[in-house]
């Protein structure tokens, strides 16, 4: 496992980044689960809220997407960030689904207390990039 | 000072998403401050990194961006996120870029031992959304 990947598969939130369909960035943190070259997610509300709806509606309408994952610290020397670039889609219940489900509720407790419910989002990373550089 | 204001202002780290000219998104962490209804961040490598230069090619491209501040833990009643949209401009030298610099420097030791050489970002901020809702 490269660092890049145990960074990332290490991180408990992450920031992903769409495009809406008039163009501009819009971005919202995650919890996520890194399974192979997939990234997967979960819409986690009961209620539609906007903010939740907002990031369907920007990968129905454009499918790449990137996410991030860094560690700050105030000694700049001991900073990183992994970025992975890839498309997503979205999938709506199916053995898929319960699969991403299931990585989620792994990694964290209140899935486990209460699994999502809303859609899934999967991620096929078409690109790491990391800094420092390796 | 609302508490959205007072929660991206006290953040050491932000993750800044824009659209790359091929209109897939791009994202970064960046140290940044709040300064009124802008933000100001620099590019602060003397070697001209992709990752930097990526950044400004975007904003010359789209200038619309989305820019975050977020807490994860793992009790999840503790989240929080404060997202600004908002316009950015690009500041090569002079009076503005100067100030913008200051103001980092105030909160970032090491841009006090070594000023940002590059160029300033600046944000007008059209939006505030922030999570859980006020």
């Amino acid at each position: 496992m490269t660092l890049a990947r145990e960074r990332l598969a290490a991180s408990r939130v992450a920031h992903l980044a769409t495009v809406r369909p008039d163009g501009a960035p819009h971005v919202v943190p995650i919890v996520f689960a890194l399974d192979g070259d997939r990234v997967v997610t979960a819409i986690d509300d009961k209620p539609k809220r906007s903010t939740a709806l907002q990031r369907l509606a920007n990968i129905e309408s454009e499918s790449r997407v990137s996410l991030l994952a860094d560690r700050y610290d105030e000694d700049w020397t001991r900073l990183w960030w992994v970025r992975v670039d890839g498309v997503a889609e979205i999938l709506r219940g199916g053995g898929d689904a319960d699969r991403a489900i299931d990585l989620l509720a792994d990694r964290y407790g209140p899935y486990r207390e209460r699994r999502p419910s809303g859609a899934v989002i999967r991620i096929e990373i078409s690109r790491w990039v990391t800094w420092p550089d390796p």
